[in-house]
């Protein structure tokens, strides 16, 4: 899946992904309507909001991107429903043939990151049947148990071809309050970034990249040119570009000189771009069409600084 | 909330936890064989004989103890279906007054965290109404993002009168790697401790004991020691007891001299009973019995332990 991953970012030319996190608050009035209308205002009237919400978006960029990432709190706090459309997310994405990138932020101890990665990447054994349930293609995973709660998931990726993204350093104002620790001289994120080059290394594709990648947040630039160096084979997935204040230009280190490495998300920029002075000519009834425009954007703002590398 | 687990662990003498982590080779044939004729080798199917193992073992213990901790990895593996059983445990046990903590170990960074707060402890607003999603009492929260992405949850918790158990030392073999790695002399467990602390000192309830606690493993008794002293208002979840090596006699400390302050899970030692030489004569078709019988017997191990503080 990595190596179909640095293709597509090949083939479209943009280390780019969009972040389907819907809020109720970025949906048009008009879609809100139609989807309480016909479900009330209820989880389901929310999820069946947010699934069309997504679906106008997708539609509207799906060839312009490798890939999309679903952060699924945003579906978990509908409940039953809101995953209901996470799930349908997950496979329209896929029908669209984008790479989905779960944001899940899973991880626990051993059986049960096993029981994670079966239902978010792998399959499960139902009798004497085998089920899938979320199959996404790459998920992100929280390292804070230790090695015993990542190789379920790296057995995952073996078996089924998929991926995961570890939390390296995140892009949130307090990500160094225990991330930044020096530990023998060293910030934690090193360690864990070192781990990720290592629980990666049998796992490394065509591309030269491995099924274990690595989130870097974009408002951290000189932290992400001391990971890239010590990961050389992660591929990095790059948060807090856009709305959270990461820019462009502070990135070009995060790619290596073969300009991948790194693909970068943006969530709220694209999905809500209509809600900008920007793009306001857009209007809420083409909000499609105005995160269209702010994809093209984003990537000509990416590649202007990637091909500065 | 708090102080409602504390007033019923006084109330059944019983400082013990029984994890719901049902995985199908846990459940007697028979419950699999109804639940796949009725709904198929599915997930629907699978869902199903979790929900009524489940079920089973919930009439048998729930007037024993004050609190269960149903473990959503086990129940989302199987997809939405297993997720909606999940939902119906929760619902179920505490229909039956019995306090419920997720260990969802969900973090995030603040408004996706907030998402999750709302999902599982509080409430969403779908147009001008209020709906809940999961509606646990208590979930873990992963802390490696930091501050920023455990104050969603606090505020939650302080509106919906709701808590958390906070990661500090996880009771799984690697847990060491990260969690016990030396900063400015202390390890990393510690400084999270201290943090767990200050989230939770606005949130003191009248039973001296704070909604926001920790997750402590059985199986590092000298460090649980030190975290129960740099943590005093923190009730700490003891994972590790039982099936992962933790004995009763490790945990003297993790109590305060109140008797209070620990509540130890065990789930494979209990839900899994009937399949030990020990609980054997009970056969699965009594599988709830001899989960009675392992709670009985467990809740006589802690006693002992903690009543030689």
């Amino acid at each position: 899946m990595i190596d179909k991953l640095v293709k597509k970012i090949q083939q479209t030319d943009a280390p780019v992904v969009v972040g389907l996190d819907p809020m109720l608050s970025y949906v048009p009035e008009q879609i809100c309507k139609k989807a309480f209308d016909e479900y009330g205002e209820t989880l389901a009237g929310a999820a069946e909001a947010i699934w069309q919400f997504n679906k106008g978006i997708v539609d509207a960029v799906c060839d312009l991107i490798p890939a999309v990432k679903p952060q699924i709190a945003m579906y978990e706090q509908f409940g039953i429903e809101g995953l209901q459309a996470f799930q349908k997310t997950v496979a329209y994405c896929k029908s669209k043939d984008l790479v989905v990138i779960g944001d899940v932020k899973r991880g626990d101890i051993g059986s049960t990151s096993a029981a994670y990665a079966v239902g978010h990447l792998g399959k499960v054994k139902v009798g004497s049947r085998i089920c899938q349930a979320f199959d996404e293609d790459f998920v992100t995973v929280n390292p804070y148990l230790g090695t015993d709660g990542i190789l379920p998931f790296v057995d995952v990726c073996k078996e089924e071809h998929k991926g995961i993204f570890v939390l390296v350093k995140t892009s949130n104002p307090s990500s160094g309050e225990f991330q930044d620790r020096l530990t023998d001289g060293k910030p934690l994120y090193e360690l864990v970034g070192k781990m990720v080059d290592q629980w990666g290394a049998d796992l490394v594709g065509t591309s030269g990249y491995s099924a274990v990648g690595a989130v870097v947040g974009a408002t951290y630039p000189e932290m992400g040119k001391i990971l890239r160096s010590i990961m050389p084979k992660a591929y990095i997935l790059v948060p807090g570009y856009g709305a959270q204040g990461g820019k462009a230009s502070d990135l070009v280190h995060y790619f290596n000189e073969d300009g991948l490495g790194a693909i970068v998300n943006s969530s709220r920029g694209i999905i809500a771009a209509y809600k900008q002075e920007k793009y306001s000519r857009f209007g809420a009834g083409a909000y499609a069409d105005a995160s269209r425009q702010a994809v093209i954007d984003m990537i000509s703002d990416i590649n202007e600084a990637r091909k500065s590398r």
